[in-house]
C-alpha cells in the first residue's frame, strides 16, 4: 500500500479524476483513473468487474448515480493508501481509445469560426447563414475512424478542384488542416421519442475529451454541396485518451456569450448555462500558434444534446459529439489553420518557417485546462497527431 | 425431415436465399434463411454457432469464401429433406434488425432525383451541382436509428420556417416524406488506409436491403445549409428484414446509364458495371403510387464503396450505405413524395383522396424484385412503416 504522490499544481489532482483505458505489457486493456503521474487500475482498486472491460461503455451505461458513487469512492481511495498493484506510472502504460463510439456528430457552435469559414467559402454572401443563431448546426461524421491520440494520420487523397481548374483531379490533399474542438460522450442513452431536456445534460453526458477533427479543405470544398462534408473529414478524428467527467467541470461553468437576439426556442433555453471556461492551446511542431477559448462558444453542449434528440432520435452509450472548431475573436484564438492563415493567404511562422497547411512530418498537439474545484486547474491532457505521407 | 414446399414463382426460391434474424416465441433471435414461405434456422440446420447470434455480423465478418460456401450448403440442404425443427413458417416468426449497423452513409446517386430536388430546393440555380457527375455525393446518417421494417414511425418535431415566416417555429413536421432506396451492407471491413478497389465490391459487400429514408422536408430545408441534413433525417431509417446476398444479384447486373460525359476518374471506373436491374414499387395506404427503377441510377454501389474508402477511411462489418432516392425519368417512377407531388403543388390521388405528404395513420410499403438465375425473379420482401402522431 502506498500513498499516491500528486505533484503540486498537477492538472490531474483530486478535483479532476479523468477515466481512460490503458494496458501494461501484454495484459488486456482495462479502465483506469489518472491521478498525478499515475494511473490507478480501477478493477484492482475497487474490485468491480465493470472496470476490467476494454472500454468505458459498460461503466458509462450504469448511469449518473453510479458515476457519482464511483467518483466518491475514488476520491476516498486516493486520499489514503492505494494497493501497489493498482498503481502504474503513466509513462509505462499504453493508452487506448477510451470508449466504443456509437454515433458521432460534429457541431459548428463557434460564431467566430462559422463567420470566418463563411467569409472564406462564400465570400459574396452573408457569413452566417439564416439558421445559424436559431439552432446548433451539426452533421453526422464517421464513428469508425475516431482514433486515440498518438495515432499517425496518413495524408488523405481524394478529388479536389482548384478555382482555376476546369475539371477535378485525384491526389493527396494539399490543404490538410486541424480543427481544435471538445468532444462530449453520452453515458446514458435514451430510447426513440424521448428527447433529452436541455437541463438534463449532466445526467446523460458522462464526460469531455479534446478532439481534433482533421480536415482536408480542398476535398471538402469540392464535395460539400449540398449534403455536407464527407471524405474531407471521414479519414480521421483524433480524441484525447482521458475522459474528464462532467462532474469535474462544475467550477468551469460560465454564461454563454450570446443568445439574446434571437432568443433560442424554449427547448434550447437552459435554466443555468453550460458555457464552459476552458482554455485550449494548439502547438504546431512544438510551437504554440493559437489559444482557442471555449467560453466564446455560442451554443452549449447541453443545447447540442437537446437539439440532437428533439426530433425523437434515440441516443446510445458511446455517442460522441464534437463542439465544432473553437475560435475566439482574436487571430491567435482561431482553432483551425484555415482561419489562422486566412485560407493560406496569411501564413504563420512556425519554427522560423512560413506555413499555412500541414506538411508531411508535422505534428499537432492540442491541450486544455479549466478551473477546478478548490481554486486549482484541471487538465484534459492532450490530443496529438503526426502527418505521414499519402500512400 | 421434410422437403420444403416452395410455391411456384416464389420470389424466395433457391436463386435468392436471403438472410435475416428471427425469433420464435420466447427464444432468442438467431440467423435464418428465407425459402418460400418458410424460415430455415441455420444454427439448427448447419450446426454452426455463428448462426445462433442475434445479428448477421459474426457470419458476415467471416468473409467472401465463407459466404460462397454457406450459400452452396444451403442450396444443397433445401434440395433435400430439412430437419423439421429447423423450419418455421414465416408467418409465425418475429423478424429483427438483421445486423448491427456500424456507420451509416446515404448517397444521392439518382440523376433524376438530384435534378428534381435541385429544381425544388434551389429554383434559381442549375439543378445539378458541379461536383455531382464527378463523384457519388453522400453524407453520414445516424446508425442508431436504423429500424427494422414494421417499426412505427412517430412524426418528428423540430424547427421549420416557411418561406413567408420571419422566424422559425417548433412543432411537428408538416412535410413528412419517404425516400425509396436500396441499402448495401459491408460484410468484410477494411483497415485504415486500405481503399477498396471498385472491382472488389462483391468481396466486401455482403448483401442488399430495401431502405426507407424517412425525411421531414420542412425541418431539412431549414437546417441543411451548410453542413447537410441532420434532424430532418436522423429520427428514423427503416430497412427490410431480409438481406439479399450480392451473390444472388449476378443476373440483375446491367450497364450504368451514363458516365460518358464526364468519364469518372480512374478509381471509379468499373471493369464490369454494378448497375442493377431492380424494380421497386411504392404503396401508399395500399395503393401503388410509384415504380422506381434501380437501373436508372447514375452511380453503382461498387463506385460508392470505392469512393467512401479512397481517402483512407476504414470500413467495418455492418457498415450500411444507402443509394439515395431511386427515381426514374417518368413522374410515376419517382421515389419520394416531394418529387412525386412536386413539392406538394401537384397532389396525387390515394384511395380517392388528394395527398401530398404523409398524414398520421398513413402506411408506406416498399417492395422490389429483380431477375434471378434460371430466368425467375427474386424478391427483397418489403420495408413497411406507419406514421403515428407526434408526441
Amino acid at each position: 500500500m502506498t500513498a499516491l504522490d500528486i505533484p503540486a499544481g498537477s492538472p490531474f489532482g483530486p478535483e479532476n479524476l479523468p477515466y481512460g483505458v490503458f494496458s501494461v505489457g501484454g495484459d488486456g486493456p482495462r479502465v483506469g483513473v489518472r491521478v498525478g503521474d499515475s494511473v490507478v487500475d480501477l478493477a484492482v482498486a475497487l474490485g468491480s468487474g465493470v472496470f476490467a472491460a476494454p472500454t468505458l461503455n459498460p461503466f458509462m451505461a450504469q448511469g449518473f448515480e453510479r458515476w457519482v458513487a464511483v467518483r466518491e469512492q475514488v476520491t476516498a481511495l486516493i486520499a489514503g493508501d492505494v494497493p501497489d498493484r493498482a498503481v502504474h506510472p503513466v509513462a509505462g502504460v499504453r493508452l487506448h481509445l477510451p470508449f466504443e463510439v456509437a454515433d458521432y456528430v460534429d457541431f459548428y457552435a463557434s460564431e467566430h469560426h462559422a463567420s470566418n469559414v463563411g467569409r472564406l467559402f462564400r465570400p459574396d454572401a452573408e457569413p452566417l447563414l439564416p439558421n445559424w443563431k436559431h439552432l446548433p448546426v451539426g452533421y453526422h461524421g464517421r464513428a469508425g475512424t475516431v482514433l486515440v491520440s498518438g495515432t499517425d494520420i496518413v495524408r488523405p487523397s481524394g478529388q479536389r478542384k482548384a478555382p482555376g481548374d476546369a475539371l477535378p483531379s485525384f491526389g493527396p490533399s494539399t490543404r490538410l488542416d486541424i480543427e481544435a474542438e471538445l468532444g462530449f460522450v453520452v453515458g446514458t442513452g435514451t430510447p426513440l421519442n424521448t428527447p433529452v431536456p436541455v437541463d438534463e445534460f449532466a445526467r446523460h453526458v458522462f464526460g469531455a475529451v479534446l478532439l481534433n477533427d482533421w480536415s482536408a479543405r480542398d476535398i471538402q470544398a469540392w464535395e460539400y454541396v449540398p449534403l455536407g462534408p464527407n471524405l474531407g473529414k471521414s479519414f480521421a478524428t483524433s480524441i484525447s485518451p482521458w475522459v474528464v467527467p462532467i462532474l469535474a467541470l462544475e467550477a468551469a461553468r460560465v454564461p454563454l456569450p450570446g443568445q439574446t437576439d434571437p432568443e433560442p426556442l424554449p427547448y434550447l433555453r437552459e435554466s443555468r448555462s453550460w458555457g464552459l471556461d476552458i482554455d485550449l492551446a494548439v502547438e504546431w511542431n512544438g510551437e504554440e500558434v493559437s489559444r482557442p477559448p471555449y467560453r466564446e462558444m455560442y451554443w452549449s453542449p447541453a443545447q447540442m444534446l437537446a437539439h440532437m434528440t428533439v426530433n425523437g432520435a434515440s441516443s446510445r452509450t458511446g455517442d460522441l459529439y464534437g463542439s465544432g472548431t473553437i475560435s475566439g475573436p482574436a487571430k491567435n484564438q482561431r482553432g483551425a489553420f484555415l482561419e489562422l492563415t486566412w485560407g493560406g493567404q496569411e501564413p504563420v511562422t512556425v519554427k522560423g518557417e512560413e506555413r499555412s497547411f500541414l506538411l508531411d512530418g508535422d505534428e499537432v498537439v492540442i491541450t486544455a485546462t479549466a478551473p477546478g474545484a478548490n481554486g486549482g486547474r484541471i487538465g484534459f491532457g492532450e490530443v496529438r497527431g503526426r502527418i505521414l505521407p499519402a500512400r
